[in-house]
């Protein structure tokens, strides 16, 4: 390593140092530890700091994101648009300096991180996409798409099972183009790894099938981790390096777990400079020869876009359709017209599970729509996930299918999947990527779907056996919580469809979606084609489906309770009770319209019954009377449990009653009439 | 194997075909498969069907749970509470022979299992609590407590990251008393396992330090199996035995993923019969020699339950202390007045951080109350959860602890820390135990949450850093939908106290339970002391803290924000408006009460605001008016941030105001009033 390096190095470790010290918060451990990599790292990767979304760009991903000060000084140092100013202000009030890396926030970064195991797992996603891409649309002549996946990640990242889930797939699927440094500090928030964490950790990785490589020194070693790098560009497999480092190398503390989380001490940062050579009353210092370097490096990466740019211009002449069909999906627009290959139905058509319908979609959508691609957690002949002309994505060796296959076998990882379709679309290219799952395994991907919603993931959950109409499988396999939790996300979207015309607005929805994440929930069991539903208006978010004047009450339900809503609605009819029935597919959307639509579908005067068979925990916001279930449920034949709780069109038309009774003589406001 | 024990073999195979073609529905492939194991295993178990809650047990734990008529077919064969006529019942509403192994109702199910990688994880924690309670219990002379712990496994169970979590952790904790089974077919529901899970299983688990044996052939190798048992019952470390069985053994589909999860066909079933030398006629068969063969069993087992029985009898006579504590703990009685050291507060003792004042009722009752231990997924430092005087739980040669250890380093691995909190509680012996992480970070464990919920385990989450408040970490770490999500699982108390006398309260609650798991939700900044809380009061799950004679409005809260309220209705009186403030600091607690006690709390005709800094989701069934976050949080020094999205008594005070002229003269209705 040349003293210049060096130099650059440090500038790095105190640019860090200098933000957690400013904050009085943060973690200066780990970038003290890899700030050598990172800085061998970037000083191979292609990027244009100018145009940070440049499609063949290598990515870095900090899985350990806790250790942002490394990222964002990298950041700054490099020219992206964030100064030394924002560094200054790490970890304040509306800066671009986040405590944790949020990638809707701080050009530069790829995908949040900061909850552990995460980013090795969006990295996967990011690896598939690249080589999905790749496989697509790279000509023998043209390598429109080649870049590496690099990734940073700690001993916490490699505990989390989500982590181990991507990996393994990794694995499987032979994703070469990611090179992950695992930053062996033999420290956690608990003090040394050895109280909980003593595994083979490359052993592991080799099970995996990983190439597993490591490096002598990782504080100095810099040489030994560009030849790492070289070496893992040419495995045929995913590879991770081990590189020991020491925590907080330099400071009076390091190698301890003192210097993980909280700022070091003033005169261990005076002393730090001091050792560093660089002035110790200093702060936020960056060395001329230091920018010029990584300047340097930047220019000649403006070359390297350079000639991809006439690349990717040659291949258009050459490849005018593939050409084309790559500047769209970079533009981030659907092909014209696609939403035409969106099922309708009537009345008259049958009765068809929504797990089925959306099956008929996807039939649909998926030849006219190429960004589309999607898999499923082991439970494909149960999630109708993949349509008959789809091909498997898989390394080709296994004769299974391909690289530009579109359709992924995630075996049972519900979690690793989640983290890996945030990495897919991640990727760019506009993929709209999909999975499916029990509904009530989307809990076990939590920690994903809320990354999806912050990070503005428009990724698409196909949730099937949506409720206890799943029956046999019983209480362990039917969601109660599930769209509670769900529906509480800030931008998540949660349908929740009830015939054919919903579950094509769902997807509309879905496909058309730039920053909202669909969790999209279907029946087991079948479902009529009602009247009055359509695509448009179930596009509103929530509709009113049967209409009387001066109705005596409202029932409001989603999916498979509308249908027995609307029949409830005829039995109450009989009775001389005046029920309008309202769907509402999902909240979010619904939440949306203006309120004079929302009143005119929940107005004052009237009260409201929801009805759906699961926790009513938070339909009192559109409602005054919850009919559901506020236990587990059941295993029994899907129609007897329905029966047994009551969910039958006699039982809603009686809860009906008892609501229209209760409220007789009574000033009914509306729950949409907010005082502010 | 003898022709006996064939015929034994294939009447759990037969019984399990007959009662998922009964229900049509069902899972026929691992039973067939799995039932050579399943013979051989229980046949070197030490139980009793009629006493199965007996300390001293082996357990069998049935990860792979959709195998479940395997199971059910054993316990009817062993003579537990489960009849014939209850196998004929599988998978039917109220039949005793659910779905998936309900350990709530299945006399004899451990755990229970379907959700995948589940039980695995489960294995681990009462291997944990059975290592504890020997080390604590046993005497060189009396070895009270020496069980082990049988697992089945699938290839599903192996690839969730919830199973990976807990068997890093086992193999580090060298828990030899496990011996798990995995059953190597090659087959899930998408098909051969080569399209997704292509890993080297037994290396993984070689690198998580665990001992690796194999059988050489599943379906016909008793003898090997039962060599293999004592194999690893000699080993210093956790066992897993790879048991290659062909999925379906027997029938035309055998090796198909056609026979995994649908029931076999008419005319195959009676090939098998007939294969199995059966009548092809008959069904639900058990030879009176295969009867006698496992009474023989159990009449052996009665004796070492026997002998067991004797050996305490002596232990209490020699060592009385130890004796009477574990017959109390056994009886599943608390000491008596343990909760004389839970801390009271009055308005003059500091603030302090809920997760501090949790750091001292830990402090008061770990001591007291020798059935409590606890750990933290690696935040021990944040979470507040190891009290001085705990040792850890390590194996001893580790120096770090030993088995008698009361506090378990987790390392990071929330959802193998739920899951593994659940075995700990399904091992019996009243133990209490919690585990700590940041609140956001309890949804990476959703799926062994429900699981605690449905199946009753008491087991507690301390949940810290539970809101904005958190400040720095920003929006990845600052939950949002959190409470929303735990709040709507049934059976699960969420307390979010607002002060110390509420935390003390909270602590009751959960060590007090003997059915329902607590997750409690705990600052990081500091809180005062409330006028007029206290345990009792507290103890009601919401309660009127400030009271005034004919209010405007009444503020509901829950904890950091009931301080706010309170200074709020200070504020509003100031300006003439009289605003009660209602702390609520536990849901379920509260919705426990009777109706007349809830609407003195909430009554009817005046306007409620209820006031909590993360989603409103929910807060409707309390309130007419919800002040929230229905969005991410942001990064920054938490007051800043709390002034920044307006949780301050000016802020509080306007929304009631607000509230209150908006509702002026009209008719208000409780929310707890309800039509049915």
């Amino acid at each position: 390593m040349s003293e210049l390096e060096q130099k650059a190095i440090n500038t790095i470790r105190l640019l860090a140092v200098d933000a957690v010290a400013a904050a009085n918060s943060g973690h200066p451990g780990a970038p003290l530890g890899m700030a050598p990599a990172a800085h061998a790292v970037w000083q191979t990767m292609k990027f244009n700091p100018k145009n940070p979304k440049w499609i063949n760009r290598d990515r870095f991903v900090l899985s350990n994101g806790h250790a942002c000060a490394l990222l964002y000084s990298l950041l700054v140092l490099y020219g992206y648009d964030l100064s030394i100013e924002d560094l200054k202000q790490f970890r304040q009030l509306g800066s671009k300096t986040p405590g944790h890396p949020e990638a809707l926030d701080v050009p530069g970064v790829e995908v949040t991180t900061g909850p552990l195991g995460q980013g090795i797992s969006n990295a996967v996603g990011i690896a598939l996409a690249q080589k999905q891409f790749a496989a697509t649309y790279n000509k023998p002549d043209f390598q429109i798409s080649d870049s590496n996946i690099f990734v940073f990640l700690g001993d916490g990242c490699l505990q989390e099972g989500v982590a181990s889930e991507a990996s393994s797939l990794a694995g499987h699927l032979k994703l070469n183009n990611i090179i992950a440094f695992w930053d062996d500090n033999h420290i956690s928030i608990d003090g040394n790894t050895n109280v909980a964490f003593t595994e083979d950790v490359l052993g592991r990785y080799k099970a995996y099938g990983w190439n597993i490589l490591e490096v002598e020194n990782g504080n100095t070693d810099v040489d030994g981790i560009t030849k790492a790098i070289e070496a893992a560009k040419k495995s045929d497999l995913p590879t991770i390096i081990r590189l020991p480092t020491t925590i907080g190398f330099g400071s009076l503390a390091e190698g301890t777990h003192g210097v993980h989380g909280a700022p070091l001490k003033a005169d261990d940062i005076k002393q730090l400079k001091t050792k560093f050579g660089f002035n110790p009353e200093e702060s936020f210092v960056i060395p001329k020869e230091v920018t010029e370097l990584y300047n340097k490096h930047v220019s000649e990466n403006q070359q390297v876009e350079n000639d991809w740019n006439k690349l990717f211009a040659a291949y258009k002449e050459k490849y005018p359709t593939e050409g084309a069909e790559v500047e769209r999906r970079l533009s981030g627009k659907l092909p014209e017209g696609w939403e035409k290959s969106l099922p309708v139905y009537t009345p008259n058509d049958k009765p068809v599970a929504t797990r089925k319908l959306s099956e008929i979609v996807l039939s649909n959508v998926v030849p006219v729509v190429p960004e589309i691609i999607g898999g499923s957690a082991d439970l494909t002949g149960s999630n109708l996930t993949r349509t008959t002309d789809m091909v498997d994505f898989q390394h080709p060796d296994t004769k299974l299918g391909d690289y530009s296959g579109r359709y992924i076998r995630y075996g049972v990882r519900e979690h690793g999947m989640g983290a890996i379709m945030n990495g897919i679309a991640a990727f760019g290219a506009n993929y709209k990527n999909y999975g499916g799952t029990f509904l009530n395994f989307v809990s076990y991907a939590a920690g994903a779907v809320r990354l999806s919603a912050l990070s503005h993931h428009p990724v698409t959950w196909v949730a099937t056996h949506d409720s206890i109409g799943l029956g046999e499988d019983g209480p362990t396999h039917q969601p109660i919580e599930t769209l509670a939790h769900l529906r509480a996300i800030p931008n998540l979207s949660v349908w929740r469809p009830a015939d054919g015309n919903e579950t094509s607005a769902a997807y509309k929805s879905a496909i058309e979606s730039t920053s909202t994440p669909h969790v999209i929930a279907l029946t087991r069991q079948n479902l009529p084609q009602l009247e009055g539903s359509s695509i448009e208006v179930a596009s509103k978010g929530g509709y009113t489906l049967i209409k009387q004047d001066k109705p005596d009450v409202i029932i409001a339900a989603s999916g498979s309770e509308v249908a027995i809503a609307v029949d409830a609605s005829k039995k109450l009819s009989e009775e001389g009770i005046k029920a309008n029935v309202v769907s509402i597919p999902d909240f979010l959307t619904f939440d949306k319209q203006d309120q004079s639509y929302q009143l005119s579908v929940l107005p004052d005067g009237v009260p409201i019954l929801s009805v759906e068979v699961m926790s009513t925990f938070g339909w009192s916001k559109y409602s005054h009377e919850q009919f559901g279930l506020n236990r587990f449920g059941a295993s029994g034949k899907g129609p007897a449990i329905y029966e047994y709780f009551g969910f039958t069109p006699e039982g809603v038309a009686d809860k009906a009653a008892k609501t229209v009774q209760f409220y007789k003589g009574k000033d009914v406001l509306s729950p949409l009439n907010k005082a502010f």
